[in-house]
């Protein structure tokens, strides 16, 4: 069972927060605010969204920041994602 | 009696919520989350939408994630329907 | 003395409630939710609105279910009418 | 003294409350709700409006229902005028 | 000193309130609400604005009938101006 | 160090309201309100803004009127700056 | 580990407020609000951003000064990074 996105829908899954400090020292995950960072799940096919061309500038794998509180979230097979426009999605984490 | 939805809209039936954890448990629909799951029933001609040419990408019988809160609730015969236009219908669940 | 609707609008008049259950049983009137159906009982002629073309897809007589809250309510001889926009038409009933 | 609208612009007088019942009874007018009809008294040019190409499609002497709060009042020579945009006109009254 | 408006700015100025009844009694102008008469100072040169041809239709000299509340209230040399866009003009006062 | 706006955007400076009665009386500043007249101490170039042809219409030196309340205040070397786009420039005072 | 923005998006850091006045005394940051500049760290590609063809006007290591509240906030190791869209940098400043 897997999401086929529309239009310019992507669809990310947050990623895990395992902050490392500069120095290396790992912190542990409680007490942070959620990260914005999600692994790319699905991309949809573009094409003419609300009547304007949109190319998928992402694909499955990126890891992208996102605007917060954007998308909605959807639970698949106990499963968390969240399905953003690719508008929502403002850089790809290298 | 059925619904034939004008321009880019289409009728939806929310499935309802049998959701099988990953280990094959069924878990009872009681005090669980309304699913935004739901099934395609019919699917307006397209064409031009608020000036906007619209292609339909989803079919009779698709099993689609909507975006919450969008769309109009219908009763047609005891039957609990949902108008949404495409542009709600988030991604097909393949 | 009739409505003759300018541009997309369409003149609708609520259906009265007289719902049918499926096993044949007819409900009484009181004490249920408004409608949304109607029928339609003047179509404007379309074109050019708000600078985009519009076609009319819907016929004087048509059976339609309409958006909750759209449109304006108008009293002419006694009959209660809904002005609406064509966009505001959800779908046909047939 | 005469007002001359601009682009879209259609002058209008509401029409006085001599509502007539099926029955041929005549109200009086007080105690009712301000009816939406009036009578169209000067309609502007039309043309390029926002940007967009408007056609007027009421001519003077027209009976027309508008929408409710659209408009701006305008006391002219003691008489009340209320200048609205063609598209806050719904219908002709034929 | 005098102001050149840009775009479609129309510089205006408002009329004093002189209104004779029909019967020719001038009243004071004490406990009246403002008019909204104005008579035009100075005209933008119209052209593109935000990306819409916009041809002007009023002249200096003109008397006008504004939108109440639109514009800006600019003060020139102990003058009142009010600076509208020709939108919010509604029609001349011929 | 200096301003350099982008797309339509115009670096202003409020002018210092040294208002002159007809009279030619000069009053002190105190005790008055803001005046909206600025002098453009920078100007952007102008060209495809939002998807739209801008020509920029005022130029350094320009004495100009602006929209009450537009704009971003910025503190350049202890000089108060007002960045606004054109668009909320109402009027060139000469 | 870096940041590619998308589309008209622009990654910038804010600057440390050293602010010097003009006799050249250095004021201690304390006490003093949130300067707006900042440093361009990476920019999108620009090209078709809502369907409107944008051509990006910063580079990296321009000074910028930008919208307040404009963007949103992210942290990448420790660094406190702001991603805005190039429509909210109101001028470079040299």
């Amino acid at each position: 069972m897997k999401l086929v996105p529309l239009g310019d829908r992507v669809v990310i899954k947050q990623l895990e927060a395992e902050e490392t400090t500069k120095s290396g020292i790992v912190l542990p995950t409680q007490a942070k605010e959620k990260p914005q960072q999600a692994e790319v799940v699905a991309v949809g096919p573009g094409g003419l969204v609300d009547g304007k061309e949109v190319q998928m500038q992402v694909k499955v794998g990126d890891k992208v920041i996102y605007s917060k509180y954007a998308g909605t979230e959807v639970k698949l097979q106990d499963e968390e994602l969240i399905v953003v426009r690719q508008n929502d999605i403002l850089a790809i984490v290298e």
